[in-house]
Parts: C-alpha cells; sequence; structure tokens
C-alpha cells in the first residue's frame, strides 16, 4: 500500500504577525525536509492569521503576505509545502491552465482568495482557493474573499512509495461531505484540509464525526491540520488529525497547545484522474525512519472548555503585550473562577486582586476574597467605596431632589456602586499598565443583569462571558459546563493534584447575589438559574419561540400563566439589553452562539421575542419598568 | 408615449416594527388605488426593516413578514404593488414556472431572498429576488439570503395608457450599470428599484450620477425609492427619484422625512422580450389627473450631514422611547455641537446639560457651558467632581505608593476624572429614565483621545462620532463637514433666522482642550487637527499607507524625518486604540468608512501600519508608552 508522509504542523499562528508566522512555517519546513515529508500542511491562513478581518481590505497587506509567501517559497525544497494565505490572481506567478483555475470562474468579480499555497522546489508551484466562504457565526469570508471553483485541480506528487493523487481543500469545504467525496471521486487517493477552526463546546468530537463520516463516503484517507491559540474571542484549539478510509484515527495532535506530527498516510488505491492535475513532480528520493504518531486522547467536557478559557485569556494579554491585570474579588463564585482563570493563565504574580466593600456588601464578601486570594498566592487589597458613594449619593440626591422631586429609580443608586468599583479598577489597571479583567457571566449577560461601565469594566476579554452560571445538557447530549460546574471541577482537580482547592467552599454555597442593596439576592430579579439557563440556551442556540419555551416549562409541571410569564420576562429583558452588550469586553467563545459577532443583532428594534405572535412597539415597555430599554438601568 | 403612473411611497420603515410597517404600506396602498396608480413601490424590507441582522436567522420572525406580506395580498387591488420583505420558496403561493425561477437556481441551499414582492388582485402575483448580496462596508447580506438569479422574470401590465414590461431591482442591483442595461434589452421599458440606501456625504449626488448612467446605458426610465429615518447607527436619507432615459430628473422626494410621489413615467419603447414574462394582467380602466410631482432641491453637504445627525440622532431615542437625554457640557466644541443637535432632534424640554468642572477646568468650561444652555432654553446644572477624585485620588494613590512605590502612570489620574464625570452623568439619567448622549469626535475616537467608561459614556448613537473636527476635501471633491465647520454653519443658520446664534465665540474660538492636566491642550499630545483629519481620512478611507502620507507631507514643505515620525505616532495610535473603540456607543455614521461595522479590525494584532513594511510585535509597543496598548491609558 502506498504512503503518502505528511507533516500536520499545528502552529500557533498570530494575526497581523507576519514575520513571526512565516519563521514558524520556515522552521517546519526545515523540520519536513529532515524527515523527508512529502507534504507540509499549516493551518488555514497561517501567514496573516485569521480572521484578519478587515486589514485585508487594505492593498499593503495583502501585498505584504504574498511577499512572505514567495519567501517562504525560495526555501522551499523537496517536501510540498501547503501554506494558508490570502492570495491574488496577480500574484500567481504562473497563469494559465490549471494552476490559475481557481482565479477564473467565480461569479464575483473580487480577486482575493483565501488560498493553500502549494510550495515546491524554489517556488509556488500552486495555488488552491477555498470554495465555500461561510458567512454565518463569526465567519465573514464574503465580505473579503471571492469563492474559489468548486472543481478545482488534483496534484501529483512522485514520493520514494510511488505517486500519489492529492486533493486540496481549506476548512468549510471539508464539512460538506458532497464536495470531499466529489474531490476522491475526481482521482484524489489523499485529501489533506487547511483550518482555522475555532472551539466550540463539543466541537473536537463533532469535528471528528464529520472527518470520519467525510472519509468513510469519499474513501479516502483524511489529514486535518488546525491553528492553536487565542485570538481575540476566538480560541483554536488545535487536535489536528489523520483518520483512515475507514475512520480510524491514525493521529491526533495534542488541544490547545503548538504541536507537529509526522504521519505515514496510507492513500486510497489510484482512480482515474477526471480534473486537471498538476504535476508537482518527485519529493525525496528516499525515506527516513519516524515514530509512530502520537495520538492525544480526547478531553472531557470540562477540561476542554476549561483550557479554552485559560488559552483565550492568557494569549489575548500577551499578544497585546500586557500579562498583568486586576480584577475585583467579591466573594462570590464569578470573580472567583475567573480569578483561578487568569493565574492559571499568567501566573500569580499577575494578577492582583481587590475587594472594593460598599454600603451593603456582606462580611463574607471580603474574608472570602481574601482567602481565595490566599489559596492562589495573588496580591489582594481592600478599597472600600463606602466615602464617593456616600458623596455622590448625597450630591446627585440633592439635585434630583431639584430636578424631578426625588432621588428616581433606585437601580440608580445601585449602577452607582458599581460604577465606582470599575472606576477604581480602571484607576489601578492604568496606573501599573495591568488591564482589567470583567468576571460577568453568559447568564447575566443575556438577561442585562450587570451595569454597563461598572462591573463590566474591561479591558481582557472576559473568561467567563460566554458560560452560564449552570451546567446545561444541550439537546444532542453535548455538556455545556457552567461557572459552578467548572469551579467545582477546578477545584476538584486541585484536590488529585493534591494542592488546597483555590475556591473557598462558602463562595461555592453561598446564594450568589449583587450585594447592592439591603438583602438582595440574584433571584428576587430572576427565575432560578437553573431555569433561566435552559430558557436561554433553548431560545438562543434553537431560536424557540415563546410560545414553545412556555410549553416546555408547562411540561415539566409548570402552570401555564406562570410559564408564559417567566418566559416573557426572560426574553424581555434580553431584547432589552441589547445596548449594554454592544459596550461590553469581549468574551473568549465557548458556546455554539455566543454574544457578540456571533449574535448580531438591532438595538433599536420593534421586535418583540416575549411576545412574538403580537410585537409590542418599544415605546409601551419603557416608562414604569425598571428595565426600561436603554436606559442604562436595567437591574444592577 | 406610453405612461407608467407610479407611486413612490418613501416609508420611515422600523426594523422590527412588521404591523407598523404593514400598516403604512396598506394605507399607501389605499392612497395609491384612488390616485389609479399602476405599481406601487416601497422601500427594500419594508415589511421587516432593514438591516434586521440575526433576526433574520429566526424561523418565527421571518414567517411572521411573510404572513403580514400575505394579509397585505389580501387588500391589494389593482394597483401592482412591489413590498420589499424577507421571502422563501415555501412561501411563494404558486410554485413553478417564472415565478419560482428566483428560487431554483442559486448555487448556495439558503431558502432566503431578500425579495420584492408584487401583490395585484388579493394574490401574491410573483416574487422577485435581490441578485447582488453586498458584503462590504455595512452590509452582511450573504450572511443571511441567498441571491437570485441574474436573469429573472419580466412583468407585463396592461395599463390604461396601454402594455408595459416592467422590471424590477432591488438596491445594489441599481448599482450594476451592467446589470441594469440587460434588464432593459431583455425587453424592460422602465425598471423599479427598492432600496434601504444608508446616507453617507456626498451620497445623493453619488446615487443620482449612478442613477443617470444606468438610466442612459439602458435607454429606460428608473424609479428609485428609499428608505427614511435613523437605524441605530446608520440614516436612510429617502430622496426618493424618478430619472428619464435621458438623464432628466422627473421627480424627487424630500430628503430625511417621510414623503410620497406619484409620476406618471413615460416608458421606453416597446421591445422583445427574452425573459420570462409573468403577465399581470390589466391594472385601472381609467386614469385620474394628479398634479405634476415634486422635485426637491438637493442640499448642500453642510445641511446634508446636519439633518443626518438630528435624523439618526432623534430616531433613535424615539425608537427605543426614551427620547430625553442627558449631556455633559464642558464649554467645549464638540459638547456644544451635540446639545444643539440634540435640541433641533428632540426639543429643549428633553435635553439636560450638566457642568462637571474638575480640579484643572477653566472658568470658561462653566460660564461658556452656561451660556449655550441659555441661548438653548435646556437646563443646565453644575456638578464639580472635586471631592470624589480628591478622594480616591488619596486612597488609590496611598494604595499604589504600597503596591507599585508611587502613583504610577499620570494618565491614569486624568481618566479618573473623565469616569468620575461618566459615572455622574449615568446616575443622572438612571435615576429620570434618560439617555446619556457622548460627545466625542472621529478624529479623537481615532486615535484613542479619549477615556473608556469616561467621557465615551452613552446610550445614544454618538451624533459626533463620525465627524472629523475639521473639514476635509475629499480626493473626488466631496466636502466632509467637520465639528467646527458645522458649529459655524448651524449659528449662521440661526442668524440667518434672526435667533440667536447658539455656540458661544468662545466656544468657537478657544484652544480645544481636554482640562484634565493643567494648562493642557489637545495639541500638546497630538499634531494640529487640519493635519490629524487630513492623515486620518486618506489612511481610514483610502488606504494608504505610512509611506505614502509621509510622502504627502513631504510636498507640502514637511521635514522628511518630522513627517514620517508624525505619521507613525497617528498611525500608532489608531492601531493601539482598537479596544476602546469596540466599547464605545455606536455613532450616527455619515462619513464613507465609518468605524463600527464599517471597519472590522482584529484588536489583539501584531500588524502594525505605522510600520507597514517593517511590523513590530505590539510587545515593543508597551511598557513606557503612555499610549500602551489594550491598557485604557491612552491620552485621557
Amino acid at each position: 500500500m502506498t504512503r503518502l508522509r505528511i507533516l500536520l504542523a499545528q502552529l500557533p499562528v498570530r494575526v497581523g504577525d507576519l514575520d513571526g508566522n512565516a519563521a514558524a512555517v520556515r522552521e517546519a519546513m526545515g523540520r519536513a525536509e529532515r524527515a523527508t515529508v512529502d507534504v507540509l500542511v499549516t493551518p488555514e491562513m497561517t501567514v496573516t492569521g485569521y480572521p484578519c478581518e478587515d486589514l485585508l481590505a487594505e492593498p499593503a497587506f495583502v501585498a505584504a503576505a504574498e511577499s512572505a509567501t514567495l519567501t517562504l517559497a525560495d526555501h522551499a525544497a523537496r517536501t510540498v509545502s501547503l501554506v494558508g494565505t490570502p492570495w491574488t490572481a496577480a500574484a500567481l506567478p504562473a497563469a494559465g491552465g490549471a494552476r490559475a483555475q481557481a482565479w477564473t470562474t467565480d461569479a464575483t468579480p473580487r480577486p482575493l482568495r483565501n488560498a493553500a499555497v502549494l510550495l515546491h522546489d524554489g517556488r509556488v508551484a500552486a495555488a488552491h482557493a477555498k470554495h465555500l466562504l461561510p458567512t454565518y457565526s463569526v465567519f465573514d469570508d464574503a465580505r473579503h474573499f471571492g469563492a474559489g471553483v468548486r472543481d478545482q485541480a488534483l496534484y501529483r506528487l512522485e514520493t520514494p512509495d510511488g505517486p500519489v493523487v492529492l486533493g486540496v481543500l481549506v476548512c468549510e469545504d471539508a464539512w460538506d461531505t458532497d464536495l470531499v467525496t466529489e474531490v476522491a471521486a475526481a482521482g484524489a487517493q489523499v485529501v489533506v484540509v487547511l483550518n482555522a477552526s475555532p472551539y466550540t463546546v463539543g466541537k473536537p468530537a463533532l469535528r471528528l464525526a464529520q472527518l470520519r463520516a467525510a472519509a468513510a463516503a469519499a474513501g479516502v484517507p483524511l489529514g486535518y491540520v488546525n491553528a492553536v491559540g487565542g485570538q481575540d474571542d476566538l480560541v483554536y484549539d488545535g487536535g489536528s488529525l489523520v483518520v483512515d478510509a475507514d475512520g480510524t484515527v491514525l493521529a491526533r495532535a495534542a488541544a490547545f497547545v503548538a504541536d507537529e506530527l509526522v504521519v505515514d498516510v496510507p492513500v486510497a488505491p489510484a482512480r482515474p484522474v477526471t480534473r486537471d492535475l498538476v504535476d508537482l513532480g518527485p519529493t525525496h528520493p528516499w525515506r527516513t525512519t519516524v515514530a509512530a504518531p502520537a495520538v492525544a486522547e480526547p478531553m472531557d467536557a470540562d477540561a476542554e472548555v476549561y483550557r479554552a478559557l485559560v488559552t483565550g485569556f492568557g494569549d489575548y494579554c500577551r499578544r497585546v503585550g500586557m500579562p498583568k491585570v486586576v480584577l475585583g474579588l467579591s466573594g462570590g463564585i464569578d470573580s472567583a473562577l475567573a480569578a483561578v482563570v487568569a493565574v492559571d493563565a499568567l501566573g500569580p504574580d499577575a494578577v492582583w486582586g481587590v475587594g472594593m466593600p460598599g454600603p451593603y456588601s456582606s462580611d463574607g464578601s471580603v474574608t472570602d476574597a481574601a482567602e481565595l486570594a490566599a489559596h492562589l498566592g495573588i496580591r489582594f487589597d481592600v478599597v472600600p467605596i463606602g466615602a464617593p458613594y456616600v458623596e455622590r449619593e448625597a450630591t446627585l440626591g440633592a439635585l434630583l431632589a431639584d430636578a424631578v422631586g426625588g432621588t428616581g429609580h433606585p437601580v440608580a443608586w445601585e449602577n452607582l456602586q458599581a460604577r465606582l468599583r470599575g472606576t477604581t479598577l480602571m484607576t489601578l489597571a492604568n496606573a501599573t499598565g495591568a488591564l482589567v479583567c470583567t468576571t460577568g457571566n453568559r447568564s447575566e449577560s443575556a438577561v442585562g443583569y450587570f451595569t454597563l461601565y461598572g462591573d463590566s469594566c474591561g479591558t481582557t476579554p472576559n473568561p467567563l462571558g460566554d458560560l452560564l452560571k449552570t451546567t446545561v445538557t444541550l439537546r444532542d447530549g453535548t455538556v455545556l459546563p457552567g461557572v459552578y460546574g467548572l469551579a467545582r471541577w477546578r477545584n476538584a482537580q486541585a484536590t488529585a493534584a493534591g494542592q488546597v482547592p483555590p475556591i473557598p467552599v462558602s463562595t461555592l454555597t453561598k446564594p450568589a447575589s449583587a450585594e447592592l442593596a439591603p438583602g438582595q439576592q440574584d433571584s428576587d430579579s430572576l427565575p432560578p438559574y437553573e431555569v433561566l439557563d435552559a430558557l436561554l440556551v433553548t431560545f438562543l442556540e434553537e431560536h424557540a419561540t415563546a410560545d414553545e419555551l412556555a410549553a416546555g416549562l408547562v411540561e415539566q409541571g409548570w402552570d401555564p400563566t406562570v410559564a408564559a410569564a417567566t418566559v416573557n420576562r426572560v426574553l424581555g429583558l434580553v431584547d432589552r439589553s441589547e445596548f449594554k452588550r454592544r459596550q461590553v469586553p469581549m468574551r473568549v467563545k465557548v458556546s455554539r452562539l455566543a454574544f457578540g459577532r456571533d449574535r448580531r443583532m438591532p438595538v433599536a428594534s420593534h421586535w418583540s421575542h416575549a411576545t412574538a405572535s403580537a410585537p409590542a412597539p418599544l415605546a409601551a415597555l419603557a416608562g414604569s419598568s425598571a428595565h426600561a430599554p436603554s436606559s442604562g438601568t436595567v437591574a444592577r
């Protein structure tokens, strides 16, 4: 059986770091050459990182990427190196024939392609363009790229083991089983895929299932290379792999770290080639011996999500050159878990915890925070906000008495406490060159249960911003860990390793409270988090209507009137807090539908999800409600 | 010559207000029927508003739009009404033939179309799909819609004046002169276009030029209907019009207000029809007499931009049901112009000005603000921030002395002042159910010359957020008014109307200063605004490189070293303040390339525009610089 030796280069690609990315590719090319590799595969858009967004609108940026790729070509020897890069027809050294085909028949006049450029023997031998350009979820590929044609060329290599016909796909292409099957039917004996595939919960398992299904349907092995590392709100989880045509995992790289595997892939039997065939010629004349490749074990859901948070949070801080954070510790579960993530990402010396008790804070607020800080070995200081709060309350209260005859809406004074805390953290961070880590969770973000410019202040991605408060099992069986679940899991990890569990027991067990009013608890304003979270996931990720959600509660034994009122309240809060979510820090995306670029909603919208069958004008919702649209006054 | 009677319904469409939008269409249908109109044309996506963004991902939303459209069909009589709406193949009552054609041959499996549905005689007679789906600028059409085929059907009507073959296009389609020409060549004698075309500076003139060119090339008259009103950051400016095949403007609706015109359009001679032809049958048996349509005069650049700001700002506040704002008045030009826009949009009783002098505020800060408020007739109060500033400075200063042996970066204390002001405004707004209007301009936003969570606090769209400080003439001759220019223009308008010019002379003439440090002026930190603004526009809108910008300054007589240093400083600031722009309020878009969804940039990017030819890693820029990336410490 003929074997193709491929090197999966799972690189920590960084957006905009053309020099650094190209250097990493060049080093991998050297290792591939020494290991007599036939085909080196890098992630999608390796030269520039992904997504580059509107940097791709700049001719100088694209030209620099093409120039870096041409320089890499100078170093190409016997190994055929597939390098992901933006690429234009103009940059193709030899136009015409199969090589230019990817550029000639697209309906749109856009010249740029999301390409896999094939480097060999000191030159750009060919360039292959992504066919399917995703425009859903976080993806905007059609904003930047034209599509490569569906029936692009195949590539013939003369390996030490005999000739092999190679098919090439880029990311989204491999999720279309028909497309993979067509490539194999046209004569490919093995297909390699360049990816920048962001992590979401359960994605590694989903990816494996898709690759197995596609390989089986096509009857060819697939080599899949993913990027790794955090890029703004996205985390690439790596986990590059090779599946055989029968679905066997021949090799799998580690998750969430840079890794590299050399795999001798048994290719499918030769078939007649029915597409343009680019003959790349011989690779190496002989082969070295290589060790059997690793097959990394999959992680469980808690470990996977936690590693995604640590990776996304830490890489952002390192990539912007400020790996030092300040965060408020309230003694609550959210700030506790955020602090643990920050310490795991950046180390205890880089994390500064600040307790900021206010007029309604419990004693436990400071003692629990201090205990957490001691467990983590981080600096902890207490800076009460009482003095400025009392001053602003008196000054603004007097003004409001004159202006409106009273102190106005009580939520304003809750928000004031949160904003004085945010201001305090930002001052400490600005003074010391640190970032501020905000700690609100996805449940709170969904219903606007936070203070804009208050507890939402932050200049890192929010590590918890895409975590619900509680763990939810999705309809397909995927477990979506929540804040409590991950906190307990992290404590258990510490116990298993013989360390002190970082999060204090009382933080894990006390009722959730914002402590912004006497005796306040989250459950005064919101349904129990188990109920809220289940509603939110079904609404956000499955687009369930209010009626469907209420029917679901009734099935669980709820009174129909209470069910409808609960659902309407929750969906109304989601709709009316869109204006706040527009101004909060990005969050590390781990869910299948995160707030941010993954869910783009109008702010001034008259559509009400609470009453989808009979939309009410927004104006009717304003006024008496504490949750008035766009007021910034939504609870907390 | 055969004439087609069309009604241009320039409606103030609101996103998500299906009932309200449908009611407006129904009323227009009634008026059209009474005026014996052959064809009623509404804006693109009239039923739902545009852009609906990810509401379109919700089956219930699309179903409601289709249902509202079918209800409209029940009311359709002799007039053929073209209604913009999302539409799926499944919603088409009669499948097969020309009517289903728009849905059958698209390459993507996406079922939803951005459609013009033709209602006639109590039924949906046909549905026509947008062919060109823009994915540039603020547009995400390919995220939601599949493309209609290029060679869709034409429509035959039997009018009192004889038979007419009608072509239909949706928005972007009309910007492709070839496409318009193909429609005419295939037999259309007149083409109507449904639009939701957002305002940008010079757009009305550009639109007219394109329509004239397309009409002339195609040899047919064009009827163009635009939406009107503010939707989040976008403003639809109306200005619906009819151009004859020779380029004559036969009718033009008013700009920035709801309007309606009935026009008897002389159609082109009949030609052989080479596409599927849907026979809609007879319209009216006879015609009433109608007055000659209005031809509104175009506005000058200042008036046009100012009206866009007032419309966008006011409609947002009204659409979210909170038409009342609080804003900080510093005595400076930005807050003065913002206050005037707010008063022009909402009236003086709806605007509350607050002066918040701090330790470094000039006397003029309060007196100029008070004078402005008196001219505008708005409430004005003074709330000093000295007390909480002194308290936080002492408390945090002591903590920092212990933690880092000093008071840290001085910008932290400037930011503290701005944040105490932002907190004060938000408290007053939250207490009284008002919105906060922020007042930073595009020049400041570009270089990060503002305090995140400070002067950038705001829950309305920023009325000045897309205005440069100074007026710039673009390369194509379009004048892009700035803050100073519009302020002077607005004062002159008042003078011409015999009113007191609202903005005090000293506000117009004093040097720009943030007044956050002793004797501080903007020019200490930034190049003169005339220089800065010219560089910014060329960089942002024309993607000029650092080298090109520096060469431009040298041409103007600058020393090459100073030119390069100035450009590098400006572009470095733009790059490094991306994290701040992600968290500021949306702004009313008037420029051709606004910050926000019009310019999507990565935050953690290693690409440096300052040194495009040799990108430096971000880490090298951090540390000693006051403008450290992602720190929140950039000047102010």
